[in-house]
């Protein structure tokens, strides 16, 4: 890959994973840097609008999808209006209270052209999606996480109560534990210059897709070179109390002998340069430490400040 | 207005008045004729997906706006996969079954953009529709029918049971009695060559559009000439054992000197020729009968057959 093939192609194949509003953040600032994107998005959501949609219709939770095709979308009057109208959610004291516009579509016209991907794809020709949306699998999926309290052990099950645990993580599990991995999101894998995995909840959207078999082999297979992003905060929650080595530890338990080429994280989250530094070349990768923050107080990126840290991993620049 | 005139502008400009699967039916059969074409749609609808959208959000129903929408929806891969979304029904055990995708979204873009028209004219965009879509006023109306039968007198209340009742129908009325009609369709009904009536439900869908009192002056004050189009067959309900006569009589009753250019019926309904040009003649209109039948036993209009119909009738070709 030279930069002139990458000018001339768009920019590098970027391929990000995760799920919810940190893969939007990574998303929009990807989209700056690139129009050959694809994110790979988790399915295992349980809660709220997509958790109602995946009972009564039995379709694979769509909340996580849209929210990273809304992110893709088009920059114009045509691109925003649809975009809203997707993340639009109904307030009433009736049945539609909660749903999101999009999530409503996106399960109609699953239901309508009988194939996941497709579906996904004209949502992304409505929106004028500046690159592709694929689901990890194309099955729902369960999470369940063991985890420990002090000396008591106990499962969690559900994206929405893991997300929320305030109790450590020991092992995180997919219910089937076998699931199809989308064919499209395996070739995403295997063809990208770039694998981006985070920032996002670390085991409920970003460590879960290191479960769906076929998408680890093609994580541990791929050409592309690995980039992990840590996240702007320690939520509260399931990764309460756990420092950015942590985090990359969290990450190796999960996927043993995977190599990673990057780590990106913001200077307001790494407290022991030497020590994070020294975890991130446990996994082959060097350590680049650029403000990504918008500097606000909250835990969200900027996707300007995201966009240049990720042209300064892409193009090797030290950390 | 000369062939020339609309042979450069698109067609003459037609302003089709009614909902439901009739005003499909003429819409169907009029894009084909021009691309100045405007449907004003019935808003007193109150039952299934329509009538819980309006208890619950409070917003105009949506569903005979949807499926003109529909109708006028462009023929190519991406208006048939949107409009083959909107008109998408979820079936489910749950609190979306019975919702029709198309109203969700209407709704969603309402309360999104605070303007019907705007919304209409978003949807109309999406399906690349040929022609405008508009609802008669911008305020949800209750239709109410003084019925007789036999000796007994009653009232019925709300346009799903009127659309049902088998009692003679009286006289129709709107709650509120005077609501605001929708400027830009009171504007279309003006600036219209031809304005068209029918087929459809003839009390609930068709003479409801009288009981707006902008729009009736508007249809009275018009330059337009009018063109009435009569049902394929008497529906069971509303106007069950009614003549076409008898149609063109409640028409009448509804719109007291109201004068009407063209009476198009379908030979199948008409059982007295003589009869029925006299009282088409009392509202000033040339009786055009035409096979608009598909001729399968259903009471579906032709397309084609009703398109080459109004082309008669707008080129004053003989009855």
């Amino acid at each position: 890959m030279t930069p002139d093939r990458e000018e001339s192609s768009g920019g590098p194949a970027v391929t990000a994973l995760g799920g919810g509003h940190g893969l939007s953040a990574s998303l929009g600032a990807l989209r700056l840097l690139t129009e050959r994107l694809t994110a790979v998005v988790t399915v295992a959501d349980d809660g709220g609008s997509s958790g109602r949609l995946r009972q009564e219709l039995g379709v694979v939770p769509p909340g996580d999808l849209r929210m990273a095709l809304a992110a893709l979308c088009d920059d114009s009057e045509w691109g925003r209006t649809w975009s809203g109208l997707l993340q639009h959610r109904f307030a009433s004291d009736g049945e539609l209270d909660g749903h999101a516009m999009g999530n409503l579509l996106i399960a109609a016209l699953w239901q309508r052209l009988g194939n996941t991907v497709e579906g996904l794809d004209w949502v992304g020709r409505l929106l004028g999606a500046r690159g592709r949306v694929l689901p990890m699998s194309s099955v729902p999926l369960v999470v369940e996480a063991d985890v420990s309290d002090g000396d008591v052990c106990s499962t969690v099950v559900g994206q929405s109560r893991v997300a929320v645990t305030d109790a450590l993580v020991e092992q995180l599990r997919l219910v089937p534990s076998d699931p199809p991995a989308c064919p499209e999101a395996v070739r995403a894998v295997l063809d990208a210059d770039w694998v981006v995995m985070g920032p996002g909840s670390w085991y409920s959207s970003v460590l879960v897709h290191l479960l769906v078999p076929e998408l680890a082999a093609a994580l541990h297979r791929t050409t592309a070179r690995r980039c992990v992003t840590l996240n702007l905060s320690a939520e509260r929650g399931e990764t309460h109390g756990l420092s950015a080595s942590q985090h990359l530890e969290a990450l190796s338990k999960h996927a043993p002998g995977l190599r990673v080429d990057a780590v990106l994280a913001d200077p307001s989250q790494v407290d022991d340069r030497g020590d994070l530094e020294r975890t991130a070349a446990d996994l082959g990768a060097r350590l680049v430490i650029r403000q990504v923050g918008r500097g606000d107080g909250t835990s969200r990126h900027d996707p300007l400040r995201l966009a240049a840290a990720y042209h300064d991993v892409f193009e090797g620049v030290a950390g």
